[in-house]
Formats: C-alpha cells, structure tokens, sequence
C-alpha cells in the first residue's frame, strides 16, 4: 500500500519501519526540503525512483503527495494485543467500535499519540481500515502507535478488564469525563459517527463517559470527544506525575 | 445557497431562519420522519416542491441530502459585531484565522455550540465561507450561534480587548490551556491548518495557549485542538456557576 506527503515519509523514516520503494517526482523545481529528503533516502539505501507528477497522482489518486509517494508493502503491519505486555505504566488505549470516516480514524491517531496513548484497537469487520488517507490525515503519527485488529470487541474488553484497564464507553448521560480518575489503566471506547457504541459493547463496559453538553447538542464529532476525554487523560497523568 | 439534510432542515426549523423554498424527493419510499419533515413544511406554509433524487443531487453535488435541500437565499446571513453587547455573561469568543477547510469550520461550529461560544468570528480574506458543506457538518448548529465576518482582525481583536475580553492565539510553548482562567471574557484564536495564528494576529493577543504534547507532536487537527480547548472554559464555567 501507499503512503505520501513529506511529513509522512520523515516519520516513516524515524520510526525505521519497512519501506518497499520511495517514488518522488522528477519535476526540475524542488525545494531544499525534498531535496534533503532525496539525499536521506539515498543514503540510507532505499530503493527509489523518480517520476512525472501525473503518474504520482494516479498512484494515490490525489494531488495532495507532495511529491513523494512511499510503498510500504501489501499491508499495513497491524500489531496484537500482546504489545501491551511491554507497556511499563498505567496503559490507555482507545477502542474505535466501527468508525467508518478515514479522516476521523487519522485525527483520533494524531490525538492518541499527542496524549500518550498505548494503543488503538479497532475491530476487523465493518470499521476503516488503516489507508493512504488515514497515514497522511495523521500527519504520519500512525507510526509511532500500535493499531490493532480484533475480531471480538467484547471479548477484546473482557481480556482488557482481565489487565486492570477500566474501560469506559462514550455516550450520553454517563460520568462526565473530568470525573474520571484516567490515572488508573484506562481505555476509552469511541462510537460509529451516526450510531454511536455498540449496545452489546456498551454492556461489556465497566461505565459510560460523557461530555456535557450546552444548547441541546447531543454529540460532537468524534475526533473532538476523543481528544477532549483523552487531554483530560493526559492532564491528569501529567499533574499525579509531578 | 443550498443547505441539505434532515437535522438540519430540523434545526433551521427550531432557529427560524428564513427559508426560500424546500425541496424534498419525490420517491414514494418515504420514512416516517421524512414525512413528519413535508407534514411539519406544509403546515408551516412554506414553499416546497418534490423532486427526482438526480435532480436533488444535481443542486447540492453530494448524495448525502437525504431527501431535502433547502433554499435559504442569496447568502447567508452573517452577524456584526454588536450582537455581542447582548451577551449577558462572560463572552466566550472563537476567531478563526484563515481556516481554510469546510469539514474543520463545521466541526469547530459544532463544539462551539456545545460549549457555550457566544460567536465565531472569521476573516473576509483567505478564509473558508460557510458553505453548503460547513452547515451539513455542523449537524445544523450553525442556525444556533452568530458566525461574524470582518476586514480587519487585528483591529477586531483591538476591540474585543476593549470590552474586557482577553483573548488568546494557540500555538505553542504558551500558557498550558487548564492554567489559564477562562471564567473571564475569553477569546481564542485558532489558526490555519498549515500556517497556524499569523504573526500579527498573535501579537495583537495577550497572550499563547497551548496544548502540551507527547512524542514530539507539535499540532493537532483544528478542530479537535479548538474542542479542548472550549470544553476547558465549558468545564470551568460550568464549575464557577455550581
């Protein structure tokens, strides 16, 4: 799969994951800062070549590339559940249960990474998948964080409470998240943008979180309930850390 | 201009703001709610008329009208400044500078509205206008809150000051967002996606408030960021008032 943008590729780069072929454009007007990028990949040995602007556009479908495409191989390299054996503090993770808007899975990646979270999981069936759009609506930061593919999101919950994480599921007229103590190992579940968590999700919870509304709003998008609940986490974590 | 969806048709309904003509589809599979939407219209004894789905697709470039687009005029109806001297609280103000995508302005409407925001300020220049697509993803809150368009945001922002209202550009390395008091009249000041808040902007600011990151990230989405943000006034206003 493909991968563009040149923030994406710095970061693929730091995070030494696997790339296949790096494809930059041959137009003759480059800027300093691809140039480096150029020389970088160069020396590092990764295989690349350069092409028209046209040709990168049908690759990715966009104009948005920047003027580099990165071929990361067949699929993108999904981590397990085990990863959080390795974490060596109070873990918080995100559940996504179905979101289906690749714009809001990348921004909720940006956020997770932003607030210190350990892992993102979200289920096989009926959710986004990690793609082009996703790596780049994150700003690359996809990799630096676990993402997770589960079969069973209630049995994911149950292993998960098994671990001492509390996991809570947002919705309306639950604990308002800055009751929470998110100091414990804590894992939020965010809902599909028109229906919300699961009932059956819900159910394998140990409670619900809420942003309290004004104005009769009664939900926000959902990159922007993620990251309120988890900068909360993040504060939290940062003050008892002091 | 054109508006479509059915919360929105709904919130238009509960703002009444002026309405030209609805257009609904003329497909006799109609739901429930589609039909309480015609019934509510036709009491209200507003012009509408029904439509194949192509040609409703045509008006709006998007199949995601859900059966109703609605005419609200030549333009819409911005605020000037003044409807802020009928605030009878703290103001909470948002300026965004040269937000330029219309899925970020929606978003940000969105949490505005649920957060107690008293307008939402923007330049003439350079920025997004509040489109078809804005009020769609605003989940039709727009029609609850004064979007207020200026030349000049420096000396906007002059005036703002004046009226005691402190205001502050978002960036980083400023003042951590839960230390700052936001129970007072606030102002905050979000920035384009790339550039972030201009230079002239911030120093027109009393001051920079940040958001504290991990791993190096150095900006969220602008809608996300601005969400924190608000629900952090929210919270503390809403504290202050118990």
């Amino acid at each position: 799969m493909y991968a563009y943008g040149r923030n994406v590729l710095k970061e693929i780069l730091n995070a030494k994951y696997s790339i296949k072929k790096v494809y930059f454009t041959n137009s003759k007007n480059i800027d300093s800062e691809l140039k480096k990028l150029i020389k970088k990949v160069s020396e590092l040995g990764i295989s690349h070549i350069f092409l028209d602007n046209e040709k990168l556009e049908e690759l990715v479908e966009t104009t948005k590339h920047q003027g580099v495409i990165i071929d990361i191989g067949r699929e993108f390299n999904y981590a397990d559940l085990n990863v959080l054996n390795s974490v060596d503090h109070e873990p918080l993770i995100v559940i996504l249960d179905q979101i289906s808007d690749p714009h809001n899975f990348g921004a909720v990646i940006r956020s997770a990474v932003a607030s210190g979270v350990d892992a993102i999981i979200i289920p096989k069936n009926n959710s986004v998948e990690v793609t082009s759009t996703v790596i780049k609506v994150s700003a690359g930061q996809i990799f630096k964080l676990p993402i997770i593919k589960v079969t069973n999101l209630s049995r994911t919950i149950d292993e998960l409470k098994k671990k001492n994480i509390w996991v809570y599921s947002a919705d309306m007229k639950g604990t308002p998240y800055y009751e929470l103590d998110m100091t414990y190992g804590t894992c939020i579940v965010m809902g599909n943008e028109g229906k919300g968590v699961r009932e059956n999700v819900k159910k394998h919870s140990d409670g619900i979180v809420s942003i309290p509304m004004n104005n009769n709003v009664d939900s926000l998008n959902v990159s922007v309930s993620c990251g309120i609940i988890l900068f909360e986490a993040k504060k939290q974590r940062d003050i008892r850390s002091k």
